[in-house]
This record gives structure tokens, C-alpha cells and sequence, in this order.
């Protein structure tokens, strides 16, 4: 699935409403379903865990969106490895 | 940009470290980089914005690959307009 064909369908789907409720009850939605993921990662099996991460992936899209922000733009740092060491696999220190 | 090839070059670049890691503390990564959002949407310009967008979708991806979760298979189902009413524009209530 292409990224920015993923953006304008969710713009199209979700943009008007967006636009109507703003950028900080959109980032409070997308929260819950961050806390969402959570519990599905924790209690709940593969198929709910399918089901968040495409809501979170989902919300955070629209919310790229809502902020005039090109999620493939966002994305391409990391389309070639690690943007801080320019490595893959990476060699930064990752706690 | 294709999310199944950012997927397989996320695993290439931090598949291993993340899975030294675990589930757990990955995704304690991931909730600082929403964090780090929050603030890059609240005080901080486009440039930023940018960059915290692709953190929080590297974190999230890498996130999906360690708990053998497809981003494509979970992207779908927001692939031709909004899984709860098929519309596109949605027509749910969303707040």
C-alpha cells in the first residue's frame, strides 16, 4: 500500500470532519486509540492487535494531515535505514 | 513510499535491537516520540513537525514488526474509506 494514496483516502474520508474538531481533540483521539493498542498488545490477540495498530496508523495519518504535514515526506527519513547513523541495520544506542 | 517496503527496511535497520528489547520497553519508545509530537504540534514549526511524524511512524511500525503484525494487512481496512460505515466521506459520529 502506497503511503500518500493512504493519505488522500483518509483526507477524503476524515478531512472534513477533522478540520471541524481541530487539531487538539484529533490528537486526543488518537491518543485513545494509542492506549487502545496498548491493551490489545497486553490481553487481546492477533486479529484486535491487526485492528489498533490500523486505527493508530489511521489516526496519526489524519492528524499529519490536519497539520499540512506530507506523511511520505515524514517517512522517507527512515526509507534507506537509520536517519541519525545513516546505518541499517543501526548502530545508534536504542535503550 | 510503499508501507510494506518502510516496514521491511524498519526490521532490517532495528529488528534485532528491538527484539533484544522486548514488546514492553518498545513501546515505552514509542509513547516518548508521541510525546515529543505533542509538543512539535503545540511550540514548534513545519520542519520539526515533519520529523515527529516520522518518529512516531517508525516507532509504530517497529512496533507492529515485533508483535508479527502486517502495517499493510492494518492499513487496509482504512484503504477504500472508513471500515465502520464504508463511506467516504465517513458518515459516523465522530466527536
Amino acid at each position: 500500500m502506497d503511503l500518500a494514496e493512504l493519505q488522500a483516502t483518509i483526507r477524503a474520508t476524515y478531512g472534513e470532519a477533522d478540520r471541524a474538531r481541530g487539531v487538539d481533540a484529533t490528537f486526543g483521539w488518537f491518543v485513545e486509540e494509542v492506549g487502545e493498542l496498548s491493551r490489545a498488545i497486553r490481553r487481546e490477540g492477533h486479529g484486535r492487535q491487526v485492528e489498533e495498530f490500523g486505527d493508530v496508523l489511521a489516526w496519526l495519518v489524519t492528524l499529519a494531515d490536519l497539520c499540512d504535514v506530507d506523511i511520505t515526506e515524514a517517512a522517507r527519513r527512515y526509507g534507506h535505514g537509520c536517519p541519525k547513523c545513516d546505518a541499517s541495520p543501526c548502530t545508534c544506542v536504542h535503550g
